[in-house]
């Protein structure tokens, strides 16, 4: 049985990946993408979106554009990472399929009413915006979704503070409405995803697909690297967002640990800080709807993503 | 020419008020209430305004139900003032017509957008949850309403702690939303609306219309001083919701001042505090697009009042 | 009888004109100057406060020295009005006394173990960093001291932001441990100093005394009045700080309010804003032991500080 | 060469060893005690540190009380893990000599201004209270140490709340204040000091000591273990204190990271913690003047302790 998913980004070089993940393996049906204004502005990270789905020739899949700005706090990017366009590095397609019409929020809370209880997840890799005000906006999604998993925060790991990453720390507010509701949550952060490495070896097995589009995550790595290398002292870029995709295909690729989880939105060190209470005994209690990912199998991991490359040709 | 205006509300005794002379004077144009959860929850605070049209033989005026909960504090009403009901004290009708489809903050956007640049006019009297969400769904709004004029705040007075309002105070994250778009606002708060007091006096004269819906408006400020006088140390009752509706059929009732207005998200003792910045010289600079309301023509105010009473029949 | 008092300033030309009126009136018994870091370094206001008592002969004054700088906070000096030296605009005599051994926080402590009961005031008129420190180091000075009378903060009104004044958003950690100690505490903040204006006519009868001291206060005035025009849009400089040692001359100076007192520590817009709860009737209960300055006999002030010039020849 | 340090605590079970540990080691020269409110009240923890020092036979120690609160906020006792005494389980000897005059904060100032320049250590394993008045005071202190070690925070781990140590969250605002001083500081937090376990093996190894004081330092452990058992989810109590004390006698007991430390005072969920900055390359540049202890010798730790019991008799 396929996972319908809702993918809620801001490609984004680790976003596209996700992208192409989630078309290229069979278990996962994407009902849609949607944008938020993250790592780049909305315009660019909606082009970006409509660009990777055509260079995977997924022309069916719609892509709906939805917040621009966080809910509070100014708008921030993630030029140094990303480059100015969103998606440095590579050469993008002219996306064929327009843009299609309805704002993210009112598509994500329509797909969700309109298909069955429990059936559709939701996997936000950008800020949180847009599930935040589907969530104050039709309140009875939160019953309704299968579950959300989630790229985003860290319990140990921070990128954009010393305890914060970027996609919580632009939008603390909304990250907090996402994790306050009762739906099951996965937090996939940095912990998970600075394990998701893609090394020379990794990326050699990438090439050796073959294909223009595996040539063109080669080239989103090559660029990715840079970035890190740069910037946060990286030696290989974590490759974060297809984590959660990847976990939605096969869960033993990362182990998990069940705990309460929370956002500071009021520090001043600590602004969007994903707050994780590890004290007490393993596990949490079953009433706790949280969990954070904790080690992430590098192997099966890249061959997941090795093998939907092989199968979108 | 007529003004148009969406009442955006949460009935209330004193937003009865406010539905009743936007309906009786000829100048307004009333489009529709919108619903937010507030003095009561949704469910009443959307029948009361349902029930209070019905009472005034509007049953025209379309009723859409939005937010039900602040966006990221827990929900607080105001029981102490308006009782369990929201509307405690009189006896109402039963609505005719039944509670529109559509979501107030899509209805809010789209009635917005579907009419030309400038002309609607946003009234919020009760917490600014539905209208934050309308701005960040749809950011043309800004540029595209005409102006903002809410009940809510007060420069130097407070009533649901020693600096802030209530309307402001139970969602502080959406008040600072609106009072930091660009579109011009007047707020119409506690140091305005502490003067609109219903004297034994003003009961006298809503009496003498003689009509069922004066008596109605008469029994409400029975309740409403009662509260006053058990909760709040008054002897009259401030009717705080109909100022914004009467500054918009003649200016004159209230005098104002342009200065910059803020909202404190983030203090312990000063949550929700709507921050005037009254230094400096008068008038603030014409950029400056926000003003406080600061004298009311108290006999002016009720004889609005009244007028649209004897209207209504 | 006389008042014993404590004068802990950061001179500062009205700090000056305060020394001046503790020292020119014979009910007050100004027993030492303590000096905490504020309008300028603790360096500049230390010598300011000796050179002023030079001035005005009174070398059996002692003067300590106090905080460098606020508790939390980095410090802050106040030069657009006070200019460089925190005395700007007129010629200090060197001091003959030395600077007085032991830390001004100490000496405070002392004075009060070691008078008898209720027997000393405090009279803070810079920020309240020193206060506070004793406070903490010696507790039992708060069931000892007679009262604290302190110009700082505000309640409708701010100069440093829309709604903190400079003595408390400086320190406000200081502030708020004052505020929230048990003992009698008058705060003389800017809703009644800035009634405090140093008129021409004032000034003209501060010339009148016709000696070197008064045409030395008229020399501070003369640069206040400049700073207050350039930088706060004032026409006439308020004199704040000799208002407190007004009021312990004679109460009929300043009306007062009796009401609850406290300062905010976390606001982003409020910080340091001490927030009166003025709901409620009047006055608050006997167990309230904060009263605020409401309004000033302006005529009583200044015929109280020419009085003082006037015998202290 | 000795280490003169001086020990500023609130026994406390662990702060108990902590002071056997210093007076039994021969490197370390326990200059004096000074006490802080914190696990149990200032009186409570005085008595203690004075009934430990005279079970030890140690009455040359002096022992200065300092601050019975914390700066800001209200006192919080640890109970639930000391007891009503502060030092349940255990039988105390009535102290033989008098409490010491002088406030704990102005003996530790003139004590580290009266030594040569870098030869006194503080050794803090309580709130910060007592340093950070001591710093405000007398700011020369910050120059003049040689370092400081102290128990508190932790960087990945909390007890008080998820995040938060009991130390550092009972004063946030004096861990703030002493974290940001430029002495040397290295923080031995709960991620160290919860290796730094009292197994059944350990006990035993204290109590082979067979001495009277050994067996009292085994009665400690024992309500230690039960206090840990029944609220903290522990199996062997984690015994914080001495690892400073170990630390000072033998730097390889503790294996040590250079990074930048700061202390978070306004947080919601993140009140009190103490957030390190571990990202970039380690270690931190030179002029970081913070580290934080990583991983304990387990045995080394506990062969310290037993040798200072055996030599103490």
């Amino acid at each position: 049985m396929t996972k319908k998913i809702i993918l809620d980004c801001d490609p984004g070089h680790d976003d596209a990946v996700a992208i192409l993940l989630a078309l290229g393996n069979p278990t996962i049906d994407l009902l849609g993408v949607t944008t938020v204004g993250g790592n780049q502005s909305l315009e660019k990270v909606t082009y970006n979106a409509r660009a990777v789905l055509e260079k995977a020739g997924a022309t069916d899949v719609p892509v709906h554009a939805g917040c621009g700005r966080p809910l509070i706090r100014e708008p921030e990017a993630a030029a140094s990472i990303h480059g100015e366009s969103g998606l440095d590095g590579v050469e993008l397609p002219v996306p064929s399929r327009p843009l299609d019409p309805g704002h993210a929020v009112n598509w994500i809370i329509d797909t969700i009413m309109n298909n069955p209880p429990e059936t559709i997840t939701l996997v936000p890799t950008g800020p949180l915006t847009n599930i935040a005000l589907a969530a104050r906006l039709e309140p009875r999604i939160v019953d309704r979704v299968k579950e959300v998993v989630l790229m985003g925060g860290g319990y140990h790991v921070g990128n954009w503070s010393a305890v914060a990453e970027f996609n919580i720390k632009v939008d603390p507010e909304a990250a907090h409405i996402v994790f306050n509701e009762a739906w099951p949550l996965t937090m996939v952060g940095l912990d998970l995803t600075h394990q998701a490495l893609c090394t020379p070896a990794v990326q050699r097995q990438v090439e050796g697909v073959g294909t223009d589009l595996a040539m063109f995550v080669s080239g989103l790595m090559d660029f990715f690297r840079k970035s890190y290398q740069e910037n946060q002292d990286f030696v290989d870029p974590p490759v974060h967002d297809p984590c959660t995709v990847a976990y939605l295909i096969d869960p033993t690729v990362i182990t998990t640990r069940r705990c309460p989880l929370d956002v500071e939105i009021h520090g001043d060190l600590t602004l969007g800080m994903t707050v994780a209470d590890l004290r007490g005994p393993e596990p949490a209690p079953e009433e706790c709807h949280t969990q954070v990912a904790v080690k992430l199998d590098h192997k099966k991991f890249w061959d997941l993503i090795v093998d939907a490359l092989q199968r979108l040709g």
